[in-house]
């Protein structure tokens, strides 16, 4: 039988705690079903892989259809060419997980693994804030910083599928300790974690500045990057500057990178870059300042929130039917 | 009359002051005829070009024959896809030259032109220390401090063909002046120029420490790089920490590099990179030790001192032969 219907692209995104499966028409722009699961806490691979095909297949069966391909966003390192999953910084057992091959059995179709940041800019590429330029940046600024490349209108993943790493370039040499052990990367400078650290290093210079701290109940260590910005938004003077500060580095970081790359744009995604215009005009101011003249420093929001890695791996999965066809 | 002699190449590399023009035929690894002129000091793009175009045609006049292509290297920004010069920052008069049009009017047949760091990274990628490497970054550590990438085998450029601009990232905020009118670039902490600005500040701080300034005559103003160097492996100590701390912060600037592209490696040219096996190993350790442990840190010589740009620009004009057949 042939069937006139187009084919279904099956997107599934494992976000740390969060597993997206969702499917729409090639060429269509609005998903068919949508569906996502919280995975409870100490939930490891054993966990996560199963539940993902539970809430897959169920998504199907609704549908009443299988897929033609099946694209997928995985929160960590992935050695893209083999959809191989090299591990989950936040998830236990993913080392070395054959994702791209599992799944391949699983639905007996083509199947594309990549890194959600990776992933993420191929779908502002393809989708989003990235449309028309063959060479983008896309960081997240989250809990964490990372980042993806889009080069000449396909993703780059460098040697070991590592490339994009803009959170471990270092923009204050001796500065605010990292997860990586190493001091002053621009993950811990800007990212959410760490304008919440140099709040509590400015409070501790300035134990007068009690307005921040009231917000967190007293406790330095509830301070959080959200209490922050709504204190700046609010007035309070140190929490402004420490905004400021954190926000100044990532645009020094991305003016680096600026210098480097010469990409079409950049694309700010994450929860941060809700810090307010404040925020953003010191991002771009910064990195401007840092970016050679002749260059462009054309920096803005994600066209996507939480679902960009799940639009990439739409872009995924049609990348696979244009290669097969 | 049909000819059985390989077409040949003709390569031009306006290097500054220096010009150079050399021919081959394509596939062979060997010079039929290789001429350099050095410009007289104050000569302008009037002097450089009918200049070049005499040692072109005295060549192929030598020669008995017509190129099949042209390549070109430019020492100054090139808008690429037009072979277009942008400027010189050593050379006046060449603002918004056609060069590519130019040359290929007066040879009448394809004429490609790029700047010198991204030529001589396609250079070594071609015929060098990168062959095997699609992604790799070359960067020159002279006078100044350039780069240039290719990145899946190709020369990658950026938008505004930029790409490459490693010497005006920053590694030492509020660190040594830069001529881009900043503080800290990797350019202004380790270049050349920058090696010896050090070196003043370390004598100033220790007014005891003569050996370094008896070399210079006892004027700090005449101590270059190179004498640190002498210095350094004549065992001063003050020459040694100099040129550590100049290694140290090219190291962190490839470090970022790696960690944002992940290349398959790095490939170091220019004067300062024979300042010894001391300022190699520290370069080294630092990239190493500022690249997250999944990414590779290779870091080798460039396998061309001066003709790298000429071999880049023999690759350029294999590839316009390539593109036509």
């Amino acid at each position: 039988m042939i069937s006139s219907t187009p084919p279904l692209l099956l997107a599934l995104d494992f976000g740390g705690t969060k597993l997206t499966a969702a499917a729409l028409e090639i060429g269509q722009r609005n998903w068919l079903a949508h569906r996502r699961h919280f995975s409870p806490a100490g939930a490891d691979r054993d966990y996560e892989y199963p539940a993902m095909l539970d809430l897959a297949h169920d998504l199907l069966a609704e549908l009443g259809r299988q897929p033609a391909a099946v694209g997928v966003s995985f929160g960590g390192p992935v050695y893209a060419p083999e959809g191989l999953v090299r591990l989950s910084h936040h998830v236990a057992g993913w080392e070395a997980t054959p994702l791209a091959r599992w799944l391949q059995i699983e639905f007996g179709v083509p199947v594309a693994v990549d890194n959600d940041a990776n992933v993420a800019a191929l779908g502002e590429y393809r989708f989003g804030a990235g449309q028309g330029c063959p060479n983008l940046l896309y960081v997240t600024v989250s809990t964490g910083i990372g980042g993806g490349w889009v080069v000449n209108g396909q993703p780059y993943v460098g040697l070991e599928g590592m490339a994009g790493e803009i959170g471990h370039t270092i923009v204050q040499p001796g500065g605010l300790p990292c997860v990586c052990g190493r001091q002053g990367c621009l993950e811990a400078e800007a990212c959410g974690p760490g304008i919440a650290a140099r709040a509590r290093l400015f409070l501790q210079a300035e134990p007068g500045e009690e307005h921040l701290l009231e917000l967190a109940g007293g406790d330095p260590e509830k301070i959080t990057a959200k209490m922050v910005s709504q204190a700046a938004s609010a007035g309070d003077t140190l929490s402004r500057r420490v905004l400021d500060e954190s926000a100044a580095r990532l645009g020094l970081g991305l003016g680096n990178a600026l210098n480097l790359m010469n990409p079409n744009r950049v694309i700010l995604g994450g929860g941060v870059t809700k810090a307010g215009d404040r925020w953003w005009q010191i991002v771009r101011d910064t990195a401007r300042a840092n970016t050679l003249p002749e260059i462009s420093a054309d920096i803005v929001p994600a066209a996507f929130s939480d679902d960009a890695p799940l639009w990439g791996a739409v872009a995924l999965a049609e990348n696979l039917l244009g290669e097969a066809g």
